[in-house]
């Protein structure tokens, strides 16, 4: 070893030792013929002064140099609060160098103004940010409460294939050629989403992974091409039996991490989240339900709302106590807009005087009737959207959402937990002209809906539940279908033939004619959970070797050119341009 | 829940109890009207009875059938000593069925003599034996001590790509095309060797990781495709260090797995190995060492020798207690020959009388220091491979190796480790006509080497080192080059042009130049660590879900062949035949 101690452990019951250290210089200061370095490992920093007999030692080091110190630990005369260590420095007697360093290409501080593509390519540099590093311990540190709560309950880690077969949710997937049998490719998983329903066919009970999951989509922001699944299954079980078990690991992780011991967990149908918050995704740290003002409307005279309730249209409606300009309004109602919503009404109240853009359509009874059921008070803003029901909901949904955040009606320490139950069993994709799966196709419908599963897939629900955090979708899981018929008939539903689910995933459905226990599951998303609990936006903070939107590694250029004769091998060739 | 124990969970203090279980049905048998089911799950198997008046509900049940029984806990008029719960039976008053059953196509129980390639088919019903089970459920026991013990010394796991640039490992790449930059390609990482070095510079100081590696070799039957690697790298330390941590990690495991806490570890010079065992993975776990016999036969006018002796060859000699007939001497001449050499000489003592190949070709005075200097008795026969060093030591280390086993010395309730140190810098390469890295190209030199690196390769040795098990091959590790200069030295004896480093890794070499720690790792398999623990030679016995010989999972079908529009969204196609 070249330390026996590391930077971040020396204390004032250590003066008079004799210590071997090593790390990083993270700045030197010169006084008059004393340097002081500050030296750095993953620990810490401690303070190491070299004294005029010393200085001849220090004279070549500079910045990022990696050297190992002996010397005696001392008590400083003025300590440092900053640092932990900030008691004691350490008088050296002897320092080599072990590494030398080049002027680096962003400098490593907590706050960095380097642009992410320089951060990007030198990763190693930004990892010895504290920023990053604390992300990535903080990272190490969720998997293992996750892992010991689950181990805890009986949880088995099974590693499952990452040279798979295409699975059908939807993404585009990544292929690998076949060496040994050219022209056949391997698929990288989107999720080990069959293999652990057949680990469950296999008995194994209860089954979790830390599992990387690949998908080859378009990026945004908050995606990556690889990333990592707290995924589970478990038989014999529903969903109050799942969602107690994550409500467990849950509570783990933020006792641990944050030290909350109080999480609550709502409950929320869908159709009860698009009502009230326009979102299966709504953000309970604040209030601001939609209402509906279909009722008061019902004998309207005004044209427009009139039009839309004659074409069974809803009027919904959204307070917040905050006197918006007209200018923020026009922002707003372009905002509307990019859900669809045609426009944005309102109607203000202040020193009991309504004005706004409703103010003359609406009569006098209508206005009174709106104030009583929302319980208007002065300085507040009635936001209107009336439109098809989904435009109607989204559009204010949306608007809820911005405006939650940007009045600060969000209490940031907060953590708001809820699970939407009870999803569509299906989504009408307009692209593709018929209804698809709105989770997977191995999701279970309500009983209660079975009647509905092809005569009306509009309102046939699925046993399919969300948990969202703070607004962002933390998981989704389902109940699985356990039964073949069932099966075969949710296949109908979604127009894949017989002969279509026996090429795709054949031998999947084969396992289910051997005994499938009833089963359940979720795929929690890791990096999602990180950057809650870490509190950035940004997915490449919490990865340690992250890529870019394109889904390029700057740091090693991967993906880059091979060499003819591997692709030789592979039996394929590039497709000559046109 | 639709159980509220488990199959494996009741005993005689749960008499009288009203419970209700799940799970497989295992066995029926009819006694008259009664009717007994053993239900199985992954925890065990309990007896249910039906009397005559609950038959009924049994009637249509067959074998896997998978049911839900409500019923009493009951004391067994005769116990069965084989169940651990074998003192109880539950009387059913309910029995429901969750999910039928076709006949399996294979049995599940312990013994099966089932193809393999049916038991791969329908890997999911392999996986309900419990030996298949068991092996899976001792996977993720010992990772969780790997873990366990590695985060106790500040060890951090992070995760790295799998969708990264070609590693310089020898090995064939998995390639992924990409989509976004058609001609271009990620590599699967045969290891994470590159990036845990790059975090090591990051400053990460102590990391690990279960991770998947790939590698699209030609498969032996103790390959897979894909396969976990337990990876560790520390910096500021060297192999005394490094194998430290591992020995911990291996005395917790044995501990915990097989009640062992006496484990020894061993060390070895390669060419001490070599010397003495004729192998750089000995099993130790009995003596018959190789003995160098040039001495001997210094003077000797047996032609054959004298020729091996000028021309600077070894003459070595293995020694077992056991009478061989001629036609075994045959086979194990045949055996040797494998190894390329070219006889196998040999001389039995038996009642004081030596007879045997050598007998007629060596003098009286050979024969008895042969005799002296290898304590020859009764019974003994003495081996003997003359030829070029390395295949002298080879030829009878396999022999060694062979007969250890066949002859019963091997204990198999032994765990004998030993590290094998200081292994050769380079290897000579017949193939390419050049000396390649026999570790990786990033591994240190021994210190008193360097002078060798390139003058003298082949007696330039390196601080590489291997953990070898009851003759396997555990891990192979090294300490690092940190430091750029020597990094190109080594590259340079390579044969590898500084063009072709800086294509090849460049962005790797260039952080070295950002202050690097000294630093050493290990990559540990986990695969073969389990096949050892649980006694298994067929690595697909401790792989959920594994391949053929061919990369083929028999399972899924995998790799299949993709739809035309896949292929062109990534730029290439197929290559037509000639």
């Amino acid at each position: 070893m070249n330390r026996d101690h590391t930077c971040g452990q020396l204390r004032k019951e250590d003066v008079g030792k004799k210590v071997k250290l090593a790390g990083w210089v993270s700045k030197r200061r010169n006084l008059g013929s004393i340097v002081f370095i500050d030296l750095r490992d993953r620990y810490g920093i401690t303070q190491i002064t070299f004294d005029e007999n010393h200085s001849e030692l220090v004279k070549d080091i500079r910045n990022e140099y990696v050297i190992e110190v002996d010397g005696i630990v001392s008590l400083k005369a003025t300590p440092n609060p900053k640092l932990e260590t900030g008691e004691i420095e350490v008088l050296v007697e002897n320092c080599k160098v072990l590494s030398s360093a080049k002027t680096t290409p962003l400098i490593i501080a907590d706050e960095t103004d380097a642009l992410e593509d320089v951060r990007l390519k030198y990763r190693y540099l930004d990892i010895r940010r504290n920023p990053i590093k604390e992300k990535l311990l903080l990272r190490d540190k969720v998997t293992t409460i996750v892992r010991n709560t689950l181990h805890g309950k009986d949880f088995v880690e099974v590693e499952t294939p990452i040279l798979s077969k295409s699975t059908p949710e939807g993404a585009r997937d990544y292929l690998v050629p076949s060496r040994l049998y050219n022209g056949r490719f391997y698929a990288l998983p989107q999720s080990p989403q069959i293999y652990k329903q057949l680990l469950m066919i296999g008995g194994m009970d209860r089954y979790f992974q830390i599992a990387r999951c690949f998908r080859d989509e378009d990026l945004r922001a908050d995606r990556q091409p690889e990333f990592t699944q707290i995924d589970i299954e478990m038989s014999f079980a529903d969903e109050n039996d799942i969602q107690g078990v994550v409500e467990e690991v849950m509570r783990n992780i933020f006792k641990d991490v944050k030290g909350i011991d109080n999480l609550e967990f709502k409950q929320l149908k869908f159709i009860d989240a698009m009502d009230k918050y326009g979102s299966d995704k709504p953000d309970l740290r604040f209030g601001n339900e939609l209402v509906n003002l279909n009722d008061i409307f019902e004998k309207t005279e005004f044209k427009i709302f009139r039009d839309i309730l004659d074409r069974k249209g809803l009027i919904k409606g959204l307070v917040f106590n905050h006197n918006f300009s007209r200018k923020e309004i026009d922002s707003l109602t372009e905002f509307v807009k990019i859900y669809k919503a045609k426009a944005l009404a309102y109607l203000k109240l202040n020193e009991g005087v309504f004005s706004g853009s409703l103010n003359n359509a609406l009569s006098d009874e209508e206005k009174d009737a709106l104030k009583e059921k929302l319980s208007l008070k002065d300085g507040d803003t009635l936001f209107i959207v009336g439109d098809d029901k989904k435009i109607a909901e989204t559009a204010l949904g949306a608007l809820r959402s911005k405006l939650g955040n940007e009045l600060g009606l969000v209490d940031k320490n907060q953590y708001a937990f809820v699970w939407i139950n009870d999803f569509p069993m299906y989504e009408y994709s307009e692209e593709e002209g018929r209804y698809v799966a709105a989770h997977h196709p191995f999701t279970s419908p309500k009983i209660e809906d079975l009647d509905k599963l092809i005569s009306d897939r509009a309102n046939c629900y699925s046993r399919a539940y969300d948990l969202v955090l703070n607004g962002y979708e933390l998981l989704s899981g389902s109940v699985r279908i356990h039964n073949k018929e069932l099966q075969a008939k949710v296949f109908e539903a979604l127009e894949i033939t017989p002969e279509k689910a026996k090429q795709r995933f054949g031998f999947f459905l084969e396992a289910f004619e051997y005994g499938a226990p009833p089963h359940c599951g979720v795929g929690i998303g890791l990096e999602r959970l990180i950057m809650i609990l870490s509190d950035t936006d940004n997915i490449k903070d919490v990865v340690a070797f992250p890529k870019t939107a394109s889904a390029m590694c700057l740091m090693s250029d991967a993906p880059n050119v091979v060499d003819e004769d591997q692709l030789d091998f592979l039996g394929i060739e590039l497709k000559k341009k046109d």
